[in-house]
């Protein structure tokens, strides 16, 4: 007799920051060492900013220019691609609903999606705000540019990328990436290896 | 022939963060790891926040319950004294001023008397915001609240402090704790492996 699995872990990151970028390289293979699996929820920094009062890290004096350093500094130490989008911060609404979208007939393939977008703006430097970019990141994991751009039109899928936001809200959600195990808050990619510390140990 | 002795590291803190007290109670024996020694500088957070528009950590939505509950899960790894003060955040000003004056005249003491109002406002709780207050740890290191007081009124000392503030900022240090060795900013408790790795291999 076994029992239940357990609840995956739940990754709120918002595509536009580059620590949801490096923390989604690593919180799979995390996770599975612990037997465990992930949930990948994209959400929208801007509502939750609003309740915060902050503003996009990058535009923030002095913190702004630390940010962009240690990000190149990190892609180093993880060997990992890494190139600073033309433009930021991303409005990232739109690959949102897209992994939010397919995430309703398809959550593995959602999940690639979620992966090669990270991959394409922070991997890449490319774009990814429009319909057309999301579409072009799609297409080469079969996902049809026609079926996509309907997908994120529909309200059911606006829907779901609100409520996304607002239940991360609801559960304390102030920043991202931001991991919440078993109930537990862990925000910030600095944080994962207390995130694999919990996860071994059963919490302290 | 021996070379120069390197820098010493560069520890910003406000008295006021919990997280500069955990950094503390570990960043001088990480430092002498690596042959290195650590200039502790306290600076006030307030002139810092004025530029980049923020505010306590401890008074915004969501992010001040996840920091309360973070600093106490924090003592319980470190397994060190904690209590979250009655009155957060600190005004930090005595306290600062209190270090700058006695490393005039003795580095040593001073270090020790920083560790000590770290001690008090964060493990036992202690409010340090008055020269009383100060006095008070002060006094078991030996050190005459007569002079204290004296030295914390000094207009050189309140220029020493101000322009450590402003120095700092110079430097990009828009946080605290904030550590820089070599030129290379490490911001927050978190970062304290990143900065062993980098001493470690001299930078990546």
């Amino acid at each position: 007799m076994t029992g239940a699995a357990p609840a995956p872990l739940d990754f709120y990151f918002d595509f536009g920051s580059p620590y949801g970028y490096f923390a989604g390289l690593r919180i799979d293979g995390l996770a599975a060492q612990h037997g465990r699996s992930v949930l990948w929820r994209p959400i929208l920094l801007g509502p939750i900013m609003a309740i915060t009062g902050s503003r996009p890290n990058m535009d923030i004096p002095m913190r702004g220019d630390y940010l962009r350093h240690d990000a190149h500094r990190i892609a180093r130490l993880l060997g990992c691609p890494f190139a600073w989008p033309e433009s930021t911060p991303l409005n990232s609404l739109v690959p949102s609903r897209a992994v939010w979208w397919l995430r309703e007939s398809d959550p593995v393939l959602a999940h690639r999606l979620a992966r090669a977008l990270h991959h394409a703006h922070w991997g890449e430097g490319r774009d990814i705000t429009g319909i057309d970019a999301v579409a072009a990141v799609a297409a080469p994991l079969g996902i049809a540019p026609d079926a996509l751009a309907g997908g994120v039109a529909q309200p059911r899928v606006k829907d779901r990328l609100r409520a996304e936001t607002e239940g991360a809200i609801a559960r304390g959600v102030f920043g991202a990436p931001y991991i919440i195990a078993d109930g537990e808050p862990f925000w910030g990619w600095d944080r994962l290896d207390m995130l694999d510390h919990w996860l071994a140990r059963g919490g302290w």
